[in-house]
């Protein structure tokens, strides 16, 4: 496996395109929801590919105010999902922001029953230092 | 089947989704050449939908000099391939070219023999009046 931190068209279209089979095609997010104005050419995504032709798992790099990064739109191929995936993706993530300064990281988890919605679904906001 | 002309972000990911899975996964072709610096912000893309989540079909317009408009891109999803999806994208591309002006339609073919190689693959070049 390979994690590729990039603003690399390719790096860019392999994350859309999980975020379009995952949350638009299985999960039915609206697709004007999902895709935001905030995918700009010089966003950062954080992708894992089984081979360089297979994106497999996605996060995007929102770095927030205070030195607080958000993990957004995280999501694995339905097929790899718990086989620790998504851990390595955000294992990565938190390793990229922590040696850029960041001090915090935040991920917005989704729960069964949880605190309040976002784009629908309910929410968990979780956080941690990056110490 | 809903055609949408547009560079919405939801379009775009959308046309990268289905050259990611196509391109990409199933073709091979590098995804450093698949995805060029012209999947600009402001770049226009022909997509189709089975569904408002289920993209099927898209193609790129690339404006060239001369009132001529290529259709780049163009590609279908592999389980709905021969059921004239793309026909009716390039039939979309076609009118709102013809709609804005443009006189000649461009598309690169693959071919099984053809004259000469494109990333790798054998092309032919179709040229087609829009009046």
């Amino acid at each position: 496996m390979e994690i590729v931190i990039s603003s690399a068209p390719f790096n860019r279209a392999a994350a859309l395109s999980l975020r379009q089979a995952i949350f638009v095609t299985e999960r039915g997010i609206p697709r004007d929801i999902e895709f935001d104005d905030r995918d700009t050419p010089d966003r950062l995504y954080v992708t894992a590919y089984q081979t360089p032709d297979t994106p497999i798992g996605t996060l995007r790099l929102e770095p927030l105010a205070d030195h607080q990064m958000r993990f957004g739109r995280i999501c694995t191929s339905r097929i790899l999902r718990g086989q620790g995936v998504g851990t390595q993706v955000l294992g990565a993530a938190e390793k990229w922001a922590r040696e850029h300064g960041y001090l915090t990281g935040i991920v917005h988890g989704e729960v069964t029953a949880g605190p309040f919605p976002e784009d629908g679904a309910p929410v968990v906001v979780l956080q941690k230092s990056l110490d």
